[in-house]
C-alpha cells in the first residue's frame, strides 16, 4: 500500500523494543514529517555508531576505541572490577557515578531455560584478567534474579581458588522505598543483613 | 560518559514518539547489540525514505513518486476525493481496502489554540483541485474531534458554492476518536452511511 521504503522502514522500526506495529508507523510518520530535523540525522547516527563502535576486548564494554574509554583511563581504580551482565547495567552505574573502578561485562546471564551457559558468556576472559594479578577485589553485580544469583554462584565458583575477595551487592530496603510495598524476600534480607545504627 | 555516537544516537532516539530517555537508552542498547541485522539496516532505510519520499503535489500524501502511486493509479475512481487530516488518517483507510478513490491530505486541522488557520492547511489545493471539474463528490474524513469537525463545517463553507456533493463519514465514528485508531470494520461502516454535509 505505501512504497517499499515506507514499508521497510516500519517493518524494521516494528523489531525494535517497545515499538509494535502500530507504534512503529507511528514513529515513521513522525520521521517522515521531521526529515531534515531527525530522519536524515537519525539515518546518520545509526550508520556512524554501528560502524564506529565495537565490544572492548577487555571488560566487553562498547565503545568507538578498544580498550574502551574506561578500561584506558588512568584516574580508575585498575585494582577493582565490577562484574555486570549487560551494558545497560555498566551505564546504570555510571549514571550513578559511584564508582571509580573498571568493569568486566558478562553479556546476559546463565539461563538453563534459554539454554545460555558459561561458555556463552564472558566468563572466561574474567577469570584469566583475575589470573592475570593486580585485582584487588571483584564486585559481583549481576541482577537479584533467578538466573542472576545463579549466575553469582557460578562465579564464585570459578575464581574461589584464586586469592582476590569476592564480593556482591548488598540486598535491602531500596533508598525511599516503603516498608509496606515490599516483598517478604527483600524484607527478610534486608533485616537479616542489619546493621548497627 | 558514553562515546558521543551513542549518546547522540539516544538523544536522536529519545525525541521519536512515544520514547522517553529511558527507552531510548533500551532501544540505542538493543541497535548495538544488533549492528548488522537491525542498526544498519534501519540506518539504510532512513536514509533511503529521507532521500526518496515526497508529498505529492496533488493530494499531499508521502510516496516516492509524484504524483503519488494513488493518485496516478488509473484503477481508482478519480472522480472521488477524500479529504483526511494526516498521512496517518489516508494510511488507516487504505489498511481497510475501503475506499477505491483518491485522498487529499490537509495536513492538519483548524486550531484556534495552536493557531492553526486555513492557510496553514491545504486547503487552496483542494478548492482548485475540486473548481478544475471532474469531481463527482468529496468525502470529507476530517477526525470526529472538535478540530476535526471545524475543519469539516469550514471545507463546507469553502466548498459550498461548488456543484460538487460534500459528504462525511457516518455517525458510527466514536465522539472523540481518531481514524487512526479505528478497527477496519467501523470504518468500512461509517464510510458506506456516509451524508450530506
Amino acid at each position: 500500500m505505501n512504497g517499499p521504503e515506507i514499508e521497510r522502514l516500519i517493518q524494521l522500526l516494528g523489531r525494535l523494543p517497545g515499538l509494535g506495529p502500530r507504534s512503529a508507523r507511528r514513529v515513521a510518520l513522525h520521521l517522515l514529517k521531521k526529515r531534515e530535523t531527525l530522519m536524515q540525522p537519525l539515518g546518520t547516527a545509526l550508520a556512524d555508531a554501528a560502524r564506529a563502535i565495537r565490544a572492548c576486548s577487555t571488560c566487553g564494554n562498547l565503545d568507538t576505541i578498544d580498550p574502551c574509554s574506561i578500561c584506558a583511563d588512568p584516574n580508575r581504580d585498575q585494582g577493582l572490577i565490577c562484574v555486570v551482565e549487560d551494558v545497560g547495567d555498566l551505564w546504570a552505574m555510571e549514571r550513578g557515578k559511584i564508582f571509580r573502578g573498571l568493569y568486566h561485562v558478562l553479556g546476559g546471564s546463565l539461563s538453563a531455560l534459554d539454554g545460555i551457559g558459561p561458555d556463552e558468556l564472558n566468563i572466561a576472559a574474567l577469570v584469566k584478567r583475575v589470573a592475570a594479578g593486580g585485582i584487588r577485589e571483584v564486585i559481583v553485580a549481576t541482577n537479584a534474579t533467578v538466573d542472576g544469583q545463579t549466575t553469582a554462584h557460578y562465579l564464585a565458583e570459578r575464581l574461589g581458588n584464586s586469592d582476590v575477595p569476592l564480593t556482591r551487592l548488598a540486598h535491602g530496603v531500596p533508598v525511599g522505598g516503603e516498608l509496606d510495598w515490599l516483598d517478604d524476600g527483600t524484607l527478610a534480607t534486608a533485616l537479616k543483613a542489619r546493621r548497627a545504627l
